[in-house]
């Protein structure tokens, strides 16, 4: 995980064929370094397909998730482990750099309560396990931090320090997302300093989730930050334009967030391509 | 409404007797110019105490609230013009300003959908008998667009101005939220500037929820722009201290958003009133 | 003056016919709206050569300034007319559509205390006298405040709209530059509101006069507050590369500001057009 | 050097012995963690007065200056250098505990053209004899980046990191202010990274000099990059109330910066206070 990539949902809805061959297309129509595989329904993956096409276009992918209702971590740990498993499983499959996002819960998820010391408890013992089974797979776990109303259990990047420290797994990561920063972190500089050490991988995300440079995200402060704290993970634009309905309702996207992909490529590639320069983050 | 208020859940959960009577005494040890009160369940309040309360103290102020589910606007607008009816009364006998919020459905409301050409019908039909009855007592009735995961119909400036526009009636304003703008808008001037010449309040609201100055939210843009259209409305700090666990789990609050009430006053009010002063917004 | 356009000294350091027509040739290249012309040494420009290549392109032109020792307004009135007549002239000549920059004085006049009454009086005189001169001709004259070190005597919005005040003249209007709202503002918001009604013209300048987007200046809340006041002038990138050294001596620019022209336009152009698309300041 | 100090010419015009306990004095009332004294004429001072009032009162000060004309590193390294050792004998004399500033060169200090290589090497020259006086005395000596309108050898954190590697001493650190990054550097954070380890002091600065969270600086991003990079020197606040005409004259202030040093310090100081603590820069 290197360079400037983009979240594929940019251009396919699923994760089927047909959308795995026009997402790769476009990401080397615009010469992206990495893209990035939201594995939702892991089975539903041809694993032969993917692999055999980022094979032919030399193209790297890291893989996402959220865990689907049922097998939250914080109320069923096994369940969590044997989906993060599958998940990991065709990640090694596809020949993905690591699997990350909301891999300790659901996108989505909320009790209506502050999350309990069960609750806790649950999510680092899910972790632990997954993290266990990823390492045998020489793999990597990222955990992503997302917003208040996503999810209740970790906001910031504190929480996901602190629930690194307590799995006590070599081989979890973070990942954060500028547009959750954006709301959860006192100075998105204080959610990077928090993450400092963990963090290897960071979604580009504008405040409205449109195109990056038009929304209130502080890009200076963002990069200044990744810059000093040494960062050299990989940063990935995130904008959502083609979201399947349960996704879309998960995050509550109700209006189009930009005019089409073309545009977020177009007008906000570029602007994150120049800032991530200007600080060194890419060469 | 004009100069520098505060919204009373920082110190008051419920608008008791005894929370109000502390309310007050809070806002008028810190100066303020005029307070917020929730009208979350008119009836519960005593509006004689309120009323007495507030002519002995010369404190003006505004009410505000969130319709309860079975009464949201865009599925049953005739409740929604009984509730809204009910605190429309309580706002004239506790002497109120204006009666505002998220006056045309619940907090937290959402379908998992974005909002159907029903439901955005039936919420104009609510807003228009209600905007008649606030008129007929001499009121102005407030809409406030939130963020999309506390309502899925009205997110934007440029949504409200075209709901005030569908309506027609010359009593409703506009009130925005800069923790809701730092989310929904293409830059915080562009909501400003779509709700434009409809807009009469504001929440001084961080990104966080926490202590103004201590987030993400562009303050210089947010103060240059409101005077840039003139403005000359209330503004009202807003942080979520002392929230009753419906209205926590409503605004998805986890975590202190705070050390305390007197934190907030004694390093977000001095902020916002230098900030406010800077720009002409106050005297 | 409408649209965005380019300060051709990004591309010739002076404007003699091949300067000139470098410099078209690459605005058109570029695609720009409009190109600003530096008229330093009037009588130097060729002005039927100037004149048949914008009409042969259809480049609209703005003329701009900077008063030379000896005919600075606050010490020599009479002289600062003169040559702001011959300035006219030939802004009339080449079909220039204003004559805008340090009309009032040097770049890198100063005396070394604040200006007295008399050199603000002397400067209103020659305004007065240049502003009835290009009123005879059809033109307007505009003023450029710059930052304290290029000259003592209008550094600020409010003192260009007090001086435009003063002389009295409905043809001069305030040309603002970022580069020097970013020094010499309370917030540069407040510049564009002191300047407000007389604002025609803005130099869309990054605060190291490299490449716009990479420096300090806060783009948001100048397109925001622009937008707030209903601007619609021209905006001019202007970053300057290739400077004759008296200029660069008087402007203090003792590095390379950016790599090349090239790298300007095809970061910084598309960056401000973008921005400027998004507050809704071009079409 | 550590916590949140003041320049003393909020209060003091000149250090006399009157100037030197009005300052003191004031500095003691709001609290201050010490205070920067202006050793612009060394002999000048009573060294005896102002040690017993450092000593009584207990309060840390660091000296700071800019060469005279006539001693300028670059063009009389031996008389820069007798100059310096001059103030860094005083600064022993009175208890400093560092000296920083243009210690390199004058305030206001331009030939017109960029530096030469012979000027460079004679500024190199300069430091090094004062750095190995300074370290004689077990004194570390400061070198201050300031605008390019100010000095035309260092106005980056960039070039003032090359200048120690040229001269290689290791009691010589680097001294930025914010004001001055304002306007030079690529994003204020990348001045600060080029600084990074030679980074030991710092001015937080307005953007105007006026009070600090007035203007254009983004604080955000300043104190953000400073709790990255594990910043744990002195932030001193600097602006410009009294100055002697002089001063006035090269920092080409031409208006009163604020209203007063108190609104300095009751707006000013607060606000570094709060955001300095936010990003865990003092405690």
């Amino acid at each position: 995980m290197k360079g400037l990539g983009v979240h594929t949902s940019l251009w396919a809805m699923e994760w089927t064929r047909e959308g795995a061959e026009t997402a790769v297309a476009e990401a080397q129509r615009y010469g992206v370094d990495f893209i990035e595989i939201a594995l939702l329904d892991p089975p539903a993956v041809d694993a032969q397909h993917t692999r055999a096409l980022l094979e032919r276009t030399g193209m790297p992918a890291v893989c996402s998730l959220g865990l689907p209702p049922g097998s939250y971590a914080s109320q069923d740990p096994e369940k969590a482990i044997a989906f993060l498993s599958l998940a990991v499983d065709k990640t090694i499959e596809i020949g993905g750099l690591a699997l990350s996002g909301v891999t300790y819960g659901g996108i989505g998820e909320r009790t209506g309560v502050p999350p309990t010391q069960g609750e806790v408890d649950n999510v680092a013992r899910a972790l632990e396990g997954a993290a266990a089974y990823a390492k045998s797979k020489g793999l990597d776990l990222g955990i992503e931090p997302v917003n208040r109303y996503e999810n209740h259990i970790i906001n910031t990047g504190q929480q996901a320090a602190e629930m690194i420290e307590k799995v006590g797994a070599d081989n979890i990561f973070i990942h954060l997302d500028t547009y959750h920063t954006n709301i959860e972190e006192h100075g998105v500089a204080n959610g990077i300093l928090a993450a400092r050490e963990h963090l290897r991988y960071i979604h580009m995300s504008e405040s409205h989730r449109g195109v990056p440079g038009s929304g209130t995200c502080d890009w200076n402060e963002i990069c200044g930050t990744l810059a000093a704290i040494g960062f050299d993970g990989g940063l990935a634009l995130e904008s959502f334009i083609n979201l399947p309905p349960q996704i879309a309702a998960a995050l509550s996207v109700w209006r189009p967030v930009a005019d089409s992909a073309d545009q977020v490529m177009q007008e906000g590639m570029p602007f994150l391509r120049n800032i991530a320069r200007q600080y060194g983050l890419i060469s």
